[in-house]
């Protein structure tokens, strides 16, 4: 992949081919997480995003953690920056009728919509797929619900962390007997992304073959289900449930965290021939003997060979374990910090993150997750600040000054 | 979406349109979970997957946590299960020159071919990107690494909790000061599997537009970087390093788990309107503060204010909880096993499992993620055996009976 990191509308290099989406434009509605980290995915592959915001802004852009820390980031959240760059913003007052016209008509124009209302508020304002698809029959609606548009919760609303509870995948996290943990990021949210991304780009791939385009549905309840899916299936197959095992698994040992003098590491044998290697790098007379030998046998006995592990793996640094053990195609992981993880060489090494420029109050944000080898990723435009796109987006749309002034005077445009 | 579950090859009812990729063929090398999962969405959403598998099959069916479940489970595990539907299994030994020339055949004739073994491996077997693009230009190449395919670290192999410590989750998750904690689901895998499917349905999408192919990459690396994107944000903004919190996090109060009289629910109420109603309905004289009313000072009043909503919350059951605050619209979700969460009449409702047939040892398994309204799923197959359909794969690629015997005395097909 190229990597880009042009911040302005001027055409990149003339050898770097356009984005993949170069020419598309989407219509983003969506709110917090799930919805722009997906469109940020569709404006890094090169198409034109209009986000549209209410009078108070994306809420994620309040995420800021303390008055102080807003202030010195210049009043938005590094949470709003991570997943907003390649877009335009518009503030639109959707209680306004006016403003809601302003998004029909945008939407009878562009080639994707998405949206993360509860289920009926799309209907109420007339922005509902079939209203919408009256005048735009190619257009791909992408809408993201909470716990989907059918059943009896279909308008609660919920967080990534409430579905992470809602799905039991709190459930199955953290040491057993201790209070509830939570993943430590939202895991939910960010796979909720990345349905919208594939069920968007299917779409507009049938679109491509048909010349028809269709609704997409994802939901934090799909997402997270989709996380489980084998752990529900243990549940499924024998009525097996999950419990918290610390870094371990039900499925073989060692497989978790082993301390080691000044920290953590991820120490992984489960076949039987990678075990023997493990035992033999670590401390051969005591962890190679023939009752840890099979993986079954290992599995049995997890009680007494996590210790004794434990107690050899105390005797190295995080880099001494590491080491010995790749060096005998063991795996194993240092657990880093999020600083260390999010400075370390392999990730930069990788394209892993993108320079939203100099300038900027976060001046680097993660990648998209995949790299395509025809399709530069260009960041075109840091995040956008309120509103700060509207009369060059009402314009495009074909409002004229005095419209816009209307508009303004309604109250459409906050 | 119309959910089909039909377990066989017969055409779906007459009123139900073919799926999205009806006709496609897909190549799938790639074992346990990230790859797999990605090509089952291919698979429902109409591809025709052909799985590789090398003499003792994907490793994913050895998960199965204990022999006697092997056995009752009929050999495969439930996690093999979970995501190998909709594909057909031929084993080819790669490590024969002839099993490789079959790769590279069949590679020839399909429109997406998956892997991951680690880089340098392809290319040693005349399976890289270069060579199978030769005879098919029209390819879309996937592959999937575990720390990416540049710098230091690009040959060294990972699993999921690997990466979950590399990446720094592992020291995000779980109450401070205790032993680490993993996510307690395979989330780096998942976030992968979805990585893949948007590669690759938006590189299918490239080349309906200009009739090239081109390879994607993406990796355990990018996929956990991308699930902790607002993250590193934070410490990118300011070196703000997370640490784990439980089911709490730095960005407001109340958002995390409470202690009810009969389990845990989450609850949240970051707005200040949301937090006036929550307290109301709980307990108004105890919560409905002055020096909780704004959320700045909720998250500075932390250590005071959950313990005072704790002592709250202890008096009522999950349901009561439930019942209270969703009437009030504040979020609130009760913190489920994953026998409840499976179970839940919810995620029947929205289609959040296809069945597998009632003959089949898993006889149900977890949808995909979204939803396409013009694009059904169906289960046309139900996980297949190990090279159950090795014949039929090597009738279609052109090899005659006598070429095939000629395999198998090779030990071709393992």
């Amino acid at each position: 992949m190229t990597v880009d990191t042009v911040n302005d509308d001027a055409p990149g290099p003339a050898e770097l081919p356009p984005g993949m989406l170069s020419g598309l434009r989407v219509l983003d509605l969506s709110r917090i997480f799930a919805g722009p980290a997906a469109t940020q995915v569709l404006g890094d592959l090169g198409a034109e995003v209009i986000k549209v915001e209410d009078p108070t802004g994306d809420g994620s852009r309040r995420l800021g953690a303390s008055e102080e820390r807003m202030r010195r980031m210049g009043g938005t959240s590094p949470a709003y920056l991570a997943f907003n760059r390649n877009k335009r913003s518009i503030v639109l007052d959707l209680h306004v009728a006016s403003a809601r016209a302003v998004v029909k008509r945008i939407a009878a124009t562009v080639d994707v919509m998405v949206h993360n209302f509860r289920p009926g508020v799309v209907e109420r304002w007339g922005l509902d797929h079939a209203a919408v698809a009256k005048d735009n029959p190619r257009l791909v609606y992408a809408e993201f619900s909470a716990y989907g548009t059918r059943g009896a919760m279909a308008r609660v609303g919920a967080n990534d962390v409430a579905v992470q509870a809602y799905s039991g995948l709190i459930s199955a996290t953290g040491n057993k007997g201790e209070p509830p943990v939570r993943c430590g990021t939202a895991v939910v949210d960010m796979q909720g992304s990345l349905a919208l991304v594939g069920g968007i780009l299917g779409a507009l791939y049938h679109r491509e073959r048909t010349g028809r385009g269709q609704r997409v549905s994802s939901s934090l309840l799909a997402s997270a289900a989709h996380l489980m899916g084998y752990v529900y299936a243990d549940y499924w197959a024998d009525g097996t449930v999950a419990e918290p095992l610390g870094t371990a698994n039900t499925l073989n040992v060692p497989n978790q965290a082993f301390p080691a003098a000044d920290g953590s590491v991820i120490i992984i044998a489960s076949g039987d021939d990678m075990w023997a290697r493990c035992a033999d790098a670590l401390d051969p007379a005591r962890l190679n003997r023939p009752e840890y030998q099979r993986s079954f046998d290992r599995l049995l006995k997890r009680d007494t060979l996590v210790p004794e592990i434990s107690a050899v793996t105390r005797r190295f640094t995080c880099a001494e374990l590491v080491e010995r053990l790749e060096a005998v195609r063991v795996s194993v992981a240092k657990v880093n910090s999020v600083a260390e993880a999010a400075d370390s060489e392999q990730l930069t090494a990788n394209g892993g993150w993108v320079s939203l420029g100099d300038d900027q109050p976060l001046q680097r944000a993660v990648s998209s997750p995949f790299e395509l080898s025809e399709s530069p990723v260009r960041v075109r435009r840091p995040p956008p600040r309120l509103g700060e796109h509207a009369e060059a987006i009402l314009g495009e749309a074909g409002y004229a000054a005095e419209e816009i002034a209307a508009l303004r005077a309604e109250g459409a445009l906050g």
